[in-house]
């Protein structure tokens, strides 16, 4: 007999749920036979009292199960994704599916949009003008033997409970919990169809993880997962203390990466530092991760110099216009924002510290982002870095600048991007992009 | 800005709420503006959390000031009530309630009905053919004013953020939470326009509250709200760990206080002892206090001799033959149940412990209670208790009797009821009725 309000009570009174008490309550309440009421007094109990491996391992068992699993054995080739658990300026999927798939592997790559202050792929890629996210599995499918890459958007058959519980726990005040995290991004992943994973969990000021420690037990619990599911996982710990790059905002951000894969590099008019530098290292350490996971390389160095070489030899380059061109993308027809405010600093210091969520809320306010799903991206808006931590500023020194099609808009936004950044006397130490690498 | 979903957050990581905090979400949750996903996850929180002093008296005020408060203050006679926290053969408010009024105070009485193990006074009255408890607040005043006592059920207009809170909380595993519990109680009772209060918060077996600290606990803090709105409130911890009196079941219970209120003792076939002593106790004892708080007697030792007096010349009596009749109850055809099963004690002892928590829930499988709010009563069902803890038993006697109209169904249970009762070699000692007294 299977009785919702029992389950709710159990998990509440800090006892473990069998895995069948999971299936039933879970899937129930896909169908609809559990209403929204119970599942998400469950989500609050399960969010106060945590769920134990075993716990874990069924949600993310049922979740997956509530869908479709993409069978990729056709394919050949190692079958590799990235997930990153999001950011400021985090644009490396751009970069480095391309760079794998041109060093011959497969990068089935299902993406979210932005929420709050982090930044989604799919918007990203639907600043250019045409490119399709929302192809049903069969031209994923088709689409991933032809080119190696295809960026897709959540469809419908895949994970429907963790789409329907996650709508829940958005509202419900249960969205910052570990194993509900957990078990949420592996679902999808796993339900990819993918060999190997590679995990980018982000610390600091603009992660959703404040602390390297919340961020390292994180890329462990999510670790386990997959490898429970026989995946291969390696999960690189790195810093969002500051954003990553020249930009934040969606237009740009695209621009930011070709002209990556280009092999340019854009040296700050206010301290001659390379602003593309970090997001091409963070991009070529994830890519050579993903090729070294697949075991076709003898080495790490070997897999770097893979990933370097399709990067300079162009071949990443013409992977990316060719995916764009397939999945309906113009790149050429890539908006440009009408209008900027360039911001000046009003003292001199060292660049010690950036509020990088805030300033992802600053790109929200602007329309880079979004608060709640239906909200409208204005795919130009955005935010260009010209100093990063440890850079000497002097008053008058340009360290961000505006971009948008909404003059008004940027300006109400100005003094709240200014106060983002902080200076001091002492030159900040800089903090290296990846603080550990577990595998 | 009123945002559910931040308050619920704010309980969830252990802040406490802000009254208006606490008054938007319920007021909302009351008119349908915030939906009952948000409310169970908010009562998840708050029973793993907790509410501090100042949270659960603005909880209290939101549920009583979202409906109508009984105004009496047309009787001048103190107004006084008893609320009681449910046991198995819990009958005591059909005897205070006519001894309290006859003996000059007014009785306003909202009773519930009998959900789980636990009778409903509701219930009680019911098997009384013909007796209306549906009366409108307007007729409640009415009566209260001619007879000094009415027994209603909650209506629509007392508390709907409770009525609607508490259908949540039973299928989303939130009920036995002291705050919320605390709240529920006490807001109904205060709009019934009381004066003062005497609580029968019982522990043990049968009660809700297992221990006596937990019904301490419960205690003081009805006592806390009940002293914040300006009432006299006392509170008796009372034994539960054994059925009240001579029946548990509905008719059967209203005749076991028809036989007190004449003044007539039952001696058990079995032991010899008067099976009626308990409950004549414990309804002279709540009574003397609801008497003694009205301020009109110099000493506990009058009220409790008022009782008694009342008791002994038939006043309460005439008074709840009265107001029976007032209600459209004719007390002559109570109903009788039409079968009976003696169950004899296959072994020998005394009486050491009872499960009397499942001795309410056999009930309820013959009909003498509900486990869902739609589950129909059937007024002669019960059990009849020839023993009492510490009492000596040989093989051969009698301990219980089931009565009821449906053998097979009384057949049924007969096991059951049987397990229910435990001897041991040695005499246990009886426990007072009355643990401690919280003025």
């Amino acid at each position: 007999l299977f009785l919702p309000a029992e389950i709710i009570r159990k998990k509440r009174d800090n006892s473990a749920l069998s895995d069948q008490e999971i299936n039933s309550f879970i899937l129930g309440y896909t169908k609809g036979t559990v209403p929204d009421y119970q599942m998400s007094a469950l989500l609050m109990a399960i969010f106060l009292r945590g769920l134990n491996a075993e716990e874990a391992k069924s949600l993310t068992k049922t979740m997956l199960n509530s869908g479709v699993v993409v069978n990729l054995d056709k394919i050949e080739s190692f079958k590799v994704d990235k997930h990153s658990t999001g950011g400021v300026g985090d644009k490396t999927s751009l970069i480095l599916a391309p760079i794998v798939a041109a060093c011959g592997l497969t990068v089935p790559m299902i993406s979210g949009r932005g929420l709050g202050h982090t930044g989604g792929t799919l918007d990203k890629l639907e600043s250019i003008p045409g490119f399709n996210t929302q192809l049903s599995i069969e031209i994923f499918e088709k689409y991933l033997e032809k080119y190696s890459l295809c960026f897709i958007g959540q469809t419908p058959e895949i994970c429907p409970a963790d789409k329907k519980i996650y709508a829940l726990r958005d509202v419900t005040a249960t969205v910052e919990c570990l194993p509900l995290i957990c078990a949420s991004i592996m679902s999808k992943k796993i339900a990819e169809g993918i060999d190997g994973l590679v995990l980018d969990v982000k610390f600091g000021s603009g992660a959703f993880m404040k602390t390297k420690a919340h961020a390292e037990e994180l890329a462990l619990a999510l670790m386990q997962v997959g490898i429970d599911y026989g995946k291969k996982v390696t999960a690189l710990l790195t810093t969002m203390n500051q954003p990553l790059g020249r930009f934040a905002g969606n237009s740009l951000e695209v621009e930011e990466c070709l002209a990556i894969l280009r092999g340019e590099s854009f040296l700050s008019p206010t301290t001659g530092r390379d602003l593309y530098a970090d997001t091409r290292e963070l991009s070529l350490q994830l890519s050579a991760q993903m090729l070294y996971i697949s075991g076709e390389y003898k080495s790490f160095v070997e897999a770097v110099a893979a990933a370097k070489n399709s990067l300079a030899n162009g071949s990443a380059h013409k992977k990316f216009l060719e995916i764009v061109e397939a999945q309906s993308g113009t790149i050429e027809a890539l908006p440009k924002p009408k209008h900027k405010i360039v911001i000046e600093s009003k003292s001199s210091g060292f660049v010690s510290s950036f509020k990088t969520e805030e300033i992802g809320l600053v790109g929200v306010k602007i329309g880079a982002g979004r608060i709640k799903a239906e909200d409208k991206i204005l795919p130009t808006a955005g935010v260009e870095f010209h100093v990063k931590i440890s850079d000497l500023v002097k008053a008058g020194d340009p360290v961000f600048t505006l971009h948008g099609d909404h003059l008004d808009s940027l300006k109400s936004v100005v003094e709240q991007l200014l106060s983002c950044i902080n200076l001091s006397e002492e030159k900040t130490k800089e903090e290296g992009l990846i603080w550990k690498t577990l595998t």
